[in-house]
């Protein structure tokens, strides 16, 4: 794999004097509370006292997922491409949020199991499309392999999609971007997810399963069995041991902010590898990226939260750039956040996938950047300040 | 006091209709979380199934309070027609939100204890001003009387008040505004707040009663105990009693969703003129008119909350305008909000005040009228629907 140069931010200089800088604005100290925070955030990534967001991108990938076949979800694969098409036709969610906060979408086939239209796909036809977004054709494969029984993709293939996650990424910031938001559409993608949460968080396997878009409970216990039983399989064939259990014992706790144990990267990469999706691993080569050149990341929900997870076991200091935007209310959502220490920005019980949480929370990242640099300090203002 | 004929939400009919709508749009059913609850929401506050924001207003109500020379707060008054003409300067949060979400702004002196200068507040000047925003000059007296003796308006005062957020209402529906919030600017008005929500929510004062601005434990203290005196006098004044203990006993168990019994509206009016600001009485004045007009309501922290809850004590049906933005950390606004069974937007841990938490929360509810309007259903979508 690709190697990334990813600097933590500098909290022992700058820190202060943003800090400083925010308490000396005209208002009680720590009033404005979240939006100070991620004022200092956007300062460090930036390591400036005046941050700017510019040109905001939301790169969406897409993939199928051989272990879809299992009967995991509650839709079908075909959802995949079909919804792929939508979204360049402007009728997703995803549009509209882009739209609404000015975000340039670009949608990535990374690994669809569709042919779609040449007119749709090759760059000779964008100037005359017949959609409102084209899609940017990087097809790895028709869908990843089935990791009950194989690794889901070789190792060639998931440097080709750390490679197109970093391609989109430098055309963003050769656009003028240095705010990113990531997205995903791939049927059957809350499985991976799970897998990684249960690896990399020390989370019992059964915590980590949730009802994705909409299984009923039968549904959830199948998609544990085979879950579970991928990893067993993959335990065998690797070598690679979790000391976690799969099922919770009764007395099982789970203790926020306890993500300590980091997998030697290379055992993390085997992991991401066996069960990854094509776009899930574009996305966290994006993610990468993205901190080696001191971007802002809004980070979506469960899946794009299990990227920078596994993002975070490979670089820990990818995390330094990460804003996490949206918290559902599946307990493993706010689990798997909570073992990352992440605040995040909303509680909306968004579970629409696409990167919408993110996109829903720009603004508020927004706010806050406009009161580090528009807000008045009570010198200024002529304000008797008593706090 | 002014009658306002508030019609209830069409439950009945429309919100069935609506939630079809909604269940049909390219997304799995519920997936959109909060925001297809608001959906439902604003079509019911316009009585369609396309509603549309427009031209968002926002009047902040400006006053100062007789209970401040009691030391209940940690500003002096003076920070009142300081921050005031910081806002005309625009250089206070509630102006940079305000640009951030293109909201128009009014400035309104229903009683700060300034004389402010004739070509900020002069109609005949605003051609002229020196200023970004004039302050429309409705001051009623010099600030309130100090409740701890006696009632902080008189009935006059009152009516004046209301009738002063009554025609900033209209002279916004005027513009085209159909969704309003409001914010305030008083230094002292959270005493009033935690008095309204110990005699209209049933909850102790001592649970009411939190730091303000930045209190410290000694200073929560003193102002239990002056809120506390002020209670029992106005209570020998009026001979209007409360069934509440001033102190919770040590077995009080906060319920959420048991704000049931409702004084006469009488009684209410009562409390409110006797402790109210006239900022705070005007706001509720707003409130109503803009209920009455079918206009969407955006409810800011603590002060804001507290004028709604008045205001839902005069007329309950006030409610279904009342759009909740946002819960600070601080346990009594929580409470306050809990008894509502209100389901606030955001959780930023703002206490700033002047509405900002109200403007920061604007997107979100655009982004659930937006989904209503522009988003897909499944049969133009062309998606196999099998959630």
């Amino acid at each position: 794999m690709k190697s990334f140069k990813i600097e933590s931010v500098d909290k022992q200089n700058l820190a202060p004097q943003l800090q400083d800088k925010i308490d000396n604005l005209n208002k009680p100290k720590g009033s404005l509370g979240k939006l100070e925070k991620l004022a200092l955030q956007i300062g460090l990534i930036q390591n400036t006292l005046s941050p700017k967001l510019n040109h905001q991108c939301h790169a969406l990938f897409a993939a199928d997922h051989g272990i879809e076949r299992e009967g995991v979800s509650v839709s079908p694969r075909e959802v995949t491409w079909q919804q792929l098409l939508n979204f360049c036709r402007g009728g997703g969610g995803v549009n509209m949020f882009c739209h609404q906060h000015d975000f340039f979408l670009r949608l990535i086939d990374v690994g669809v199991d569709h042919d779609f239209p040449a007119d749709i796909i090759d760059p000779e036809h964008y100037d005359n499309l017949r959609v409102e977004f084209p899609i940017y054709n990087h097809k790895i494969a028709y869908g990843t392999k089935n990791f009950r029984y194989e690794a889901a993709m070789s190792q060639e293939e998931f440097d080709q999609a750390i490679e197109v996650g970093v391609q989109h990424v430098n055309d963003s910031v050769a656009a003028g971007c240095n705010v990113i938001s990531f997205g995903e559409m791939g049927i059957g993608n809350t499985s991976p997810s799970s897998i990684w949460m249960y690896f990399f968080e020390d989370i019992p396997l059964d915590k980590c399963v949730g009802a994705g878009a909409g299984l009923n409970s039968e549904g959830i216990q199948h998609k544990y069995a085979i879950l579970a039983e991928s990893i067993e399989n993959f335990q065998r064939q690797t070598g690679i041991e979790s000391i976690t259990p799969l099922k919770a014992p009764e007395d099982w706790q789970f203790v926020p902010g306890r993500v300590e144990r980091q997998f030697f990267p290379a055992y993390a990469e085997e992991i991401i590898r066996w069960f990854g999706g094509f776009e899930m691993v574009a996305a966290i080569g994006g993610m990468l990226q993205a901190a080696e050149k001191r971007m802002v990341i809004l980070v979506d929900g469960f899946i794009m939260t299990a990227c920078m997870l596994a993002a975070s076991q490979l670089y820990p200091a990818v995390l330094d750039y990460a804003i996490f935007a949206h918290q559902g209310d599946e307990s493993g959502h706010r689990m798997m956040l909570q073992a990352m220490d992440a605040d995040p920005i909303l509680h909306l019980d968004l579970r629409l996938g696409e990167g919408t949480g993110a996109l829903c929370a720009f603004p508020i990242v927004r706010s806050a950047v406009n009161m580090i640099n528009e807000m008045n300090n009570f010198q200024n203002a002529n304000i008797t300040k008593y706090f």
